[in-house]
């Protein structure tokens, strides 16, 4: 898969996210306004790419695609704003910006978080396609997003904070799998719901995302660790100042690259069977793995 | 309609809530503790018994309306959680009982808000009935939630707290027809979507609900200036403390119990093409201008 067209992905999001999202010179101006700096000030569009390569693998029509694309960032910003807040992480920096608590204020960034989750439903449920696939999109979406998904994981995650000592690597695993990977394993199903995937097909991409979502955070804790504020976009070196359970800490360093390189591994295998079609998920699986921010 | 029936609605919404919501001996038990805390604790629970009453209005099956009814109260108990936290309303006491912020964190109840808001798109998404039907329920709710509806109006209420005495009628009950208004008309909607209502009788129900909603407010405004805490279940005397734009602030009391009279009668008209089987809606129109608490 040439970086072109993931570019060309991005540019699709971006201009689909912008007709999602309230204008802010209408009433209320200041909540628009809010939900849009959450939103379009910058951000990889990870589940949005993840939506629409898999999806190309399945055969989707692109046009399907872009609900669930924007649907599942809208889900992502949202759980930003909140994650941030000083009463969670605490956060001033978020994709090199001020955060929307600090940009606007605290119980802006509440709302807008609250209508920006709200929004991710109305779209799909405004989309085009089948009803029934619809509300297979919006169950796959509910679900991965609140207990038994992101929100779970964000639970766990509070605990952890301040206990990271205290945790195992399968405890670690677990809280991940639920924070970032139910997101991620639901960008991917998402895709390929809008085409002719069957259930051999849903199993081998579920193992793809499983492994995706888990490198993406073993990535993420490693570049907390060497990156700095300025590349990353957010406060480096934060998760070791709050006590955090990061693979680093658990692992060190050298264990932790390991578990990268085994998780890419997994992926090459489980997209194996897909041959060149699946070059999409590869991008983006390389992608998760080598990036600097 | 007889008082016995609104309770059998209240008991299967209740059993049907209990249910939807997840275990708290399941993890994270924490986040599921304080969801169940937000919503099993009280409430009246007027939501639900308007899907109800509504869709007995149009001969919708019962099984189908319990989705609907579990979801928007779901909506409802979720930015009741948000509401009351330190930088929205700074509420300690909500029917009774100490808030979720009080009884657990901060942090907890925003979380809690969040995945009860996924669990109400969840439940609807896996709800008995056509997918035609289930998306357009899921539509109704998801548009009347955001900004478009009560997330917009809490926004306005925001910019209202403060600036109470800036407000003339016509904003306060353009923030209100957002902030509780469209919760309102979307359970008097999806109720008559798992029914046969025709298109007058939507608009006729529209009616009816825009009356019932802002009803329900002027009697919530009257009861702070009259009521005292205990009955409540809430803080007494609060808004005047905050200088929010109140019915009695703006229109004086006299005139505030005038307005509870028009709307009441607005109701009995938009209900009258229906004879007897709009009783159900006819007893929630009471309900909401009679109650003391």
């Amino acid at each position: 898969m040439p970086e072109p067209q993931l570019a060309a992905w991005r540019v699709r999001t971006d201009a689909a996210l912008d007709r999602a999202l309230p204008a802010d010179n209408r009433a209320p101006q200041r909540l628009h306004a809010a939900m849009r700096h959450a939103v379009l000030l910058g951000g990889k569009r990870m589940r949005p790419l993840l939506v629409h390569a898999s999806g190309a693998l399945f055969n989707a029509d692109p046009a399907l695609l872009d609900a669930p694309a924007v649907a599942i960032e809208l889900i992502h910003a949202y759980s930003l704003v909140h994650d941030d807040l000083p009463a969670m992480d605490d956060d001033d920096l978020r994709r090199g910006q001020p955060t929307v608590h600090v940009t606007f204020d605290e119980a802006t960034a509440i709302l807008a978080g609250d209508a920006l989750q709200s929004l991710a439903f109305a779209v799909l449920a405004d989309a085009p396609g089948s009803p029934p696939i619809r509300v297979e999109l919006l169950r796959t979406l509910a679900s991965a997003a609140g207990a038994a998904g992101m929100c779970g994981g964000q639970a766990l995650d509070l605990h952890a904070t301040g206990n990271g000592h205290a945790m195992t690597v399968g405890d670690l695993e677990q809280l991940h799998a639920l924070k970032t990977g139910a997101l991620i394993r639901a960008a991917v199903r998402m895709g390929a719901l809008c085409g002719d995937a069957d259930d051999d097909a849903l199993d081998a991409l579920d193992r793809y995302a499983d492994a995706l979502g888990l490198a993406f955070q073993v990535r993420d804790d490693i570049l907390d660790v060497e990156g700095d504020s300025a590349t990353l976009g957010k406060t480096a070196g934060k998760d070791a100042a709050q006590d955090k359970a990061t693979f680093p800490a658990l692992l060190g360093m050298t264990a932790s690259r390991q578990r990268l390189d085994e998780l890419s591994r997994a992926m090459d295998a489980a997209l194996a069977p897909f041959g060149d079609r699946a070059d999409g998920l590869r991008a983006l699986g390389r992608l998760a793995v080598e990036r600097d921010r």
